[in-house]
């Protein structure tokens, strides 16, 4: 981890920046695999599964035994866990309002806007280095509260042809009954098309690697949504001398490990902090699992000395970080000053693993500086707006000569003359 | 325009096909022009202006004397036209709550949503066939309720090196003081990634041609949002034997002016009403400016008969219209089944050219099927949500165990360990 004291303007722009991702070589392969799914339907899914993930599948979509089988599999301390963790999600989620409201905007035209749930939905969980069944609360969890008819989950399978157990039972958990062991950019392409065993999907969400991001990405044109484009995942840390190093370190950590690409910021007050934080990672890092991801991770990362928390919130808003922990005084008036980030926790006790499992906000959230114009999932990105409008005979007569006047004013005579016809058979009524 | 009989499953699921477009050829030409504004700035601005729109231009930027003049030379009955509309659309917009809420999960756990602005947002308004200020309306205005710090718009100069004045003259009405003479995919580019001139943005708003669609979705994989991917625009008319012919044919046609590729749809349950249709629309057709538009979109277009309003409202559900007109009996109840749509009009004095201009709903609306997953713009297509959390040393220690046992259920040891290093020092205080 690089220290850099109090940076100069150009020093702010260079540490600003993002890692950029040529999609290139991707883009192309992607493409071939899309167009594949979409003309051979389950007989090339089963064989990119074969190919790509070496398992040979007779089934795509995973039993009622398999589900039991994965419930029969789980320990229960880790049930009770997942039991307390989606509790606290669908409480925080079910708080959102989305009631839609009315307003006669002037007599005779009255105009109102519904929320209604988003009807079929894809979840995809990817397996890969590490299962993330808390993914499946994150996205089920909001999906069933806003009332989706269909939530379809693609993960990919392990060498023995299942997916994970853990995965499964959250699942399951979740109401989620229909599962199919696919992954990479053939689920993306299966969900956003459909097969012959896999429901097309009106919007894809979840996590995965470039090829999943950029299958997003590509299918996006095509009338299906998605949740947002992925980056690897971040945190920031704003410190003062009142931080506790071994936290601060841990916190870090925990982003780092993710994988090698992960983005790492700290940023302080207080040299003695920065200090303290960095010989506390090198304890940490030695006795982790996943050190290695964590040590290619902090090789490229960095702890920033400023001179006021003030100076330090503003870089952090030109940043705009997907995690945001606020370890220092007056986390109130800080987090009030906060325009740009994806989650914010506040305080020495609130670290970002508890937002990533079990607070009750979602951990999915935009990254890579998507946070300046994305939000975080909840309950209304499985929801989309519906706007109606009733205009009576008086209505008409009051807002109509407004239309007409715009309508000539842009050339468009048959937007004119929809109102006029309608003027005239006004006027007799 | 094509009549179908109460069409069998086959050729209902031919009717519910959209027109794809092929990227191909676009997409490179596009990425040439982006790439070329990236590294080229105003230059590449000023050239490619001069290439693509024949006008060589001193300055990018609208300067204060020109809106001034275009605020001079719009007529005042247009003035006033635009106030009334803009009063509706503020109203209408305004109503939408933006409050966040406040949750404490578990004692000692907060979590805490709130709604922020996206500080820079850029606004394209297409010029073309016909100058569309009311999109100017409809893209400001929220923008404006929402809060954003900056504003910008970009629009292609006419032959004389100017922006359409009534454009000019809706912005500064909106409060927008930046607006640049800038179109197709360069003015995408240009606030994707701002130039010496251009300020970069954080959502790019509007709608547009191919190049600027394409473009939108290249530069959203660099960071910056859109609002939604366009396509033609569309509306379906929903009419029993209450239904007056020459209101449905004039909502017809007023769709149909947009361009060839504009999508019609007309379901009916009475084979009079859509006879007199058709024949109203050749009436209609023949004083029309933009007649031929008008009539290469309704050669590809169908009036479907079905049985009941409820068949054909399902059929509707699975089409997803982008603006769908209820011109029959019980509006009320028949809203209540819409649950795909962009817009909805009820009853035969709510034509669409209302929601264009002046209801006050927003006329930037997702089409080509896309409503089954996306919204309407609204006040919150120019926010972002961000969550907060607060864990309390109480609260630590009652979600503590909870998080690292999903986090060593994952294999992600950093994570748990964040909260361990927590739990021994909230056990001692």
């Amino acid at each position: 981890m690089r220290v850099i004291n109090y940076p100069n303007a150009d020093q702010r722009a260079a540490l600003l920046k993002r890692p950029v991702f040529e999609r290139g070589q991707i883009q192309g392969d992607v493409s071939v695999i899309i167009n594949c799914v979409k003309s051979g339907g389950d007989r090339s899914l089963v064989e990119l599964t074969r190919e790509l993930d070496g398992v040979k599948l007779d089934r795509l979509e995973v039993t009622n035994e398999e589900f039991e089988f994965a419930n029969d599999s789980v320990p229960q301390d880790l049930k009770d866990a997942i039991a307390v963790a989606s509790r606290n999600i669908e409480k925080f989620h079910d708080a959102e309002d989305r009631t839609g409201y009315r307003v006669e905007v002037m007599p005779g035209v009255s105009c109102w806007k519904k929320w209604l749930p988003i009807e079929r939905v894809g979840i995809y969980v990817p397996a890969g280095s590490a299962p993330l069944f808390s993914t499946v609360l994150m996205l089920a969890i909001p999906a069933r509260l806003a009332g989706c008819s269909e939530i379809v989950l693609c993960s990919p399978p392990g060498r023995d042809g299942s997916i994970d157990a853990t995965t499964l039972f959250a699942a399951g958990s979740c109401g989620i009954t229909r599962a199919f062991k696919i992954g990479g950019a053939q689920a993306v392409a299966a969900m956003a098309f459909g097969t012959e065993s896999v429901p097309r999907v009106d919007k894809i969400f979840g996590p995965g690697n470039q090829f999943v991001t950029e299958a997003k990405m590509q299918v996006m044109g095509t009338g299906v949504a998605i949740d947002m484009p992925a980056g690897p995942s971040e945190v920031a840390v704003l410190a003062d001398d009142t931080a506790i190093p071994a936290f601060v370190a841990a916190d870090l950590l925990s982003q780092a490990e993710h994988g090698p690409d992960s983005q790492v910021l700290l940023v302080s007050t207080s040299g003695d902090v920065v200090e303290k934080t960095l010989s506390e990672l090198e304890k940490q890092l030695n006795v982790l699992p996943r050190r290695e991801f964590a040590r290619r991770s902090l090789a490229n990362s960095s702890a920033i000395i400023v001179s006021t928390l003030e100076d330090g919130i503003e870089f952090l808003n030109e940043y705009a970080p997907e995690h945001l922990i606020l370890a220092c005084r007056r986390t109130d008036e800080l987090a009030e000053k906060v325009r740009n980030a994806g989650s914010v926790f506040l305080g020495n006790f609130s670290c970002e693993s508890a937002g990533d499992y079990a607070a009750g906000t979602n951990h999915t959230l935009p990254t890579n500086g998507a946070a300046r114009g994305y939000s975080g999932l909840s309950v209304l990105s499985f929801m989309k707006s519906v706007t109606f409008q009733r205009l009576t005979n008086k209505g008409i007569r009051s807002l109509g000569p407004v239309i007409e006047t715009m309508a000539a004013a842009e050339g468009l005579e048959a937007h004119k003359y929809a109102v006029s016809v309608r003027l005239q058979s006004a006027g007799e009524n």
